[in-house]
């Protein structure tokens, strides 16, 4: 039997008095005043309080006795006005109340593990394993719902500028660049594998080459790394492409996706364009490669001043080709010191710096940490040279570069934190642009693509790729929004030639290239436009838009940091009759 | 060097002679008429033609030499209206060309193994390998693009009627009922393996327990089965779900969606509600679960009538609880013998009945295929039976049943097709309702569920599902467009008993069931509201709308019949360390 509902629980307002409804939902709350039982009924859009008296209608006041929380019910009355004092601001449909004449049980229920309420302390293995329950509390309904609304903004966004939604594969090859694949064996194909996709790169360039001109897709990609915290083995992209496009287009076509995801799903109206940034600037000044901008303290480099100094950690970071670089920390130079052998004592352990060097610029007293060390003129032209203003504090640190530049960026971090330097109102958004092509990795002794192989390097370092690989800026670029990578791409390689040649930077030879990328470089010889594009991380920036501390409370279902469900116990043993239709077999170890 | 586009190829009209634009595409067709080259240059939005001459750019003229097919290029130039006499109106930009003063060649091409050209008989083995070349003929960009729409159309109805989209793993947990499944082997859990899913049915079940309430999301699923011509591995699915709801409510929604899809894809108006079939008559009277009723030929039951005549292969047939049906074919009275042999012929050898047995109710002639055995009376009171006017063909097959209505159904469809009886304009969409629960395999000895183990049985057939499990009506239905299923679903069990007595009837054991299904059962005891959805099968979709043959043909990168992508030859081997990493190894003989 289904009483069908009239209105949802959280739509009924004084201009409903007097109406006859019917309501479906879960038992919120249950209580019983005077013979009286009041529930507060719940589903997605709101809470409703229904009253079962005898005065109304018997049989329902008596089958109410029944109810318990997490019990799903039908129920039919009639919207009454509350009385004055009973009128709940606080609560959308607070005005009224409805005064059952029949119920229908749907479902019972037994008490669940933890309470369903917005707030809980409930540990999140508990709280995974009953994710259907975890889900009934309104900050995971809203997560979704803001979620949903991001998709739902971003694809009417890209509609209307013309881009055809066009699916990819996820059954693809493997390509064994990058990240660890995910392998699927093939039945029909014995001995063979599919891979899931870690990016429909390969796809959305192959659009191109089609002529598709402009392609998005919200897709999910997948890979196999060990989990951090905010990792997951399947992951969610906005992922777009253009043809005919530099980077201007490609900035704007993110900026105005960006606005407008902001104003549909948050409301908020953000300025376009956004800031750029070289990625080189980035590292010098805020030591990091996703600056969070809605602070200040940005770097001084002050080695030019601490060269020739007496203090052997100065002079010899310098000469060994190093840096000493600090920032101002505005009106902090009354720190104890007690704090700030504190604050050292983190650098040291958190952060892995050597030490912390500070130089208090106080209005009777120039306190450096170093002074035994260092002179009185040099402290001052450090202070000066680091822009500190009196009762400023400047934290410096010496080392290695690019070392020094993280360590000092960490630290950066580190103090606005704990100091709530950080404006958590603002959306600030950064291109960070110009990045290496190249990064040379010194375990292996060999360059890795710093993005993919496609990208295209700047066309005014082409002369370089093959005698000073490390100094060849690409066509790429990241968005950066209040610190975390949201997106990043490149404008693509689009000849056979220049390809070839990247692959052969990679140590990808001819024929390894043939094989994997075979079908690209021979693509590239029909006829292949100047394309470009990008990949957005659909869960961290719902995760950022939702001030959710975690992608798990952004994701319906996620995975543990062991890549399991445990609600359906995922992934499992399976028949050994189906590995045999797959042709392969457990290693002898694990039978 | 990008010169960027003012316009695109499908969008310069008489408004806009004696503009300066620049145009960016692939030359589609060189021609070269004294001394001036006339190129057609294409992009996804049409045909432009370009015009280099020495009068207007020698320089250009020049460089202009060298194009030939799918170079891709950049021009600037001056729109000109043609002569009256080159006017094209078939070409959306016919009225005019660009007379061009600069030309950028972006990409040189070799020539294609197949020309870029609407209607081309290339075998569908080398366009899938070079499907970004396939890609570029405008049929397929229009599949794509209609499939784009389709897309958008379907998430702005749902979102417009309060869903929410949800995204559902990937990687989720095998459950060896139904299909075979895509399996991934952790590398995280040692013999343990993911499932590509078969569809979200738990998680959209799940979602309902935890009070989303209205869900659906575009969504890839898998299947890992023998391909026939019109499956592929991974197909999309429109999924849905709502909770309280019965079928009327999914119906109506499901009408909706539709309506709306036809409307904004094809601008097409189509009339709802739908009209409905039971299973029962669809069977009787099409011979088809899925009937197309662009078309009448519909059966009658002739057995009544023949029970008792001498005509062993009727009485016998009848005796034995078989059918003996027919349909008019109106008109058709006049058919040849040979004709009507060659009929026949097919009927034994595709259709697989032992014969055809055939009245034609002629003004002057009542002939009887079988009137050696069958009197001329019992010869009139078929005929009559079957509805036979004047000049009509009865066709007319005897066997068991249900066998013999498929047989018919299959006849019915093979002769109006060959008489082009099916109008081609009608979109003919049809519920067909109560399907039963379970279907009985002779070969295993067991029921099977006809959808699947979650579906709720008809509240008043209840009481037979342990004494007559057969005669059970599921509260499932199908959606079908002109003889095509293009949905399914059914109002889903909702209680913890239901569920585990359906189990049982599918000798899904109690351990069994908890294993995998455990936190289903364990999900209807906190609370589960009565809930119900529908999949469609977007693929299938977008090809009935698009007039298209065949499901590759409206998906961008389609597997082939072993599921073997040969454009990126995928699948492939892939490194003994990827395995020895999944702790998996192939069966000694493919080693």
């Amino acid at each position: 039997m289904l009483l069908k509902r009239t209105h949802t629980c959280g739509e009924l307002n004084g201009s409903h008095v007097g109406e006859q409804v019917t309501l479906n939902g879960w038992v919120n709350i249950r209580r019983d005043l005077g013979g009286v039982i009041f529930i507060d009924l719940r589903d997605r859009y709101g809470l409703t309080q229904v009253v079962f008296s005898p005065q109304d209608d018997e049989a329902a006041h008596l089958a109410a006795d029944e109810l318990r929380n997490e019990f799903v019910i039908g129920v039919s009355g009639k919207v009454q006005q509350r009385d004055p004092e009973n009128i709940n601001p606080k609560m959308k449909t607070g005005e009224i109340e409805v005064r059952v004449h029949a119920l229908h049980i749907y479902s019972r229920a037994k008490t669940p593990p933890f309470e369903i309420k917005d707030d809980i302390q409930t540990n999140e293995e508990t709280r995974l394993k009953y994710r259907y329950l975890d889900l009934r509390r309104a900050p995971l309904q809203q997560n979704l719902m803001l979620r949903s609304e991001v998709y739902r903004s971003t694809r009417n966004y890209f509609c209307e500028n013309n881009f055809a939604e066009v699916e990819t594969p996820v059954l693809m090859r493997s390509t064994p660049e990058g990240a660890r694949d995910y392998l699927v064996p093939s039945r029909v194909n014995p001995g063979k594998f599919y891979a899931l996709p870690q990016s429909p790169q390969i796809y959305k360039q192959t659009l191109m080459i089609s002529g598709m001109d402009r392609y998005f897709q919200i897709v999910k990609c997948f890979r196999d790394e060990d989990l951090r915290a905010d990792r997951q083995p399947e992951f969610t992209q906005i992922d777009v492409e253009m043809s005919f496009v530099d980077e201007e287009s490609i900035y704007s076509m993110a900026e105005g996706l960006m606005a407008r995801m902001l104003k549909d799903a948050m409301g908020k109206d953000i300025s376009t364009p956004f800031p750029r940034m070289s990625y080189q600037h980035a590292i010098e000044t805020y030591g990091s490669d996703k600056p969070d901008t809605r602070f200040d303290l940005t770097f001084r480099d002050l080695s030019e001043i601490v060269k020739d100094s007496e203090f052997r950690v100065f002079s010899k970071t310098v000469a060994e080709g190093g840096k000493v670089v600090g920032f101002v920390a505005p009106g902090y130079g009354s720190l104890g010191r007690g704090i700030m052998d504190r604050l050292t004592k983190r650098v040291q352990q958190e952060i892995g710096a050597g030490g912390l060097i500070y130089i208090k610029n106080n209005p009777n007293e120039l306190y450096s940490s170093v002074s035994k060390f260092v002179s009185e003129e040099t402290t001052r032209n450090m202070a000066e040279a680091a822009g500190a203003a009196e009762g400023d504090l400047v934290l410096i640190l010496a080392g290695k570069a690019p070392l020094v530049y993280q360590q000092l960026g960490d630290l950066r971090l580190m103090f606005a934190k704990e100091y709530g330097l950080i404006d958590e109102q603002q959306t600030n958004f950064l291109w960070v642009t110009d990045f290496p092509l190249f990064e040379y990795s010194e375990e292996d002794g060999r360059y890795y693509a710093m993005h993919h192989p496609f990208t295209s390097p700047n066309p005014e370092d082409v002369p370089l790729m093959e005698t000073e690989p490390g100094k060849v800026r690409a066509r790429a670029y990241d968005l950066v929004l209040n610190g975390s990578e949201i997106g990043g791409g490149s404008i693509r390689i689009h000849d056979f030639e220049t390809q070839q040649k990247m692959f052969r930077m990679l140590g990808i030879e001819d024929e390894e290239a043939r094989e994997k990328f075979g079908f690209l470089l021979e693509a590239f010889q029909y006829g292949a436009p100047p394309h470009g594009g990008i990949a957005f991380g659909l869960d961290r920036i719902v995760m950022l838009l939702a001030g959710a501390k975690s992608l798990r409370d952004v994701i319906a279902f996620p995975k543990n940091q062991r890549a399991q469900s445990t609600m359906d116990n995922c992934p499992d043993s399976v028949e050994t009759r189906q590995l045999d239709e797959l042709y392969i077999q457990l290693k002898p170890i694990l039978k």
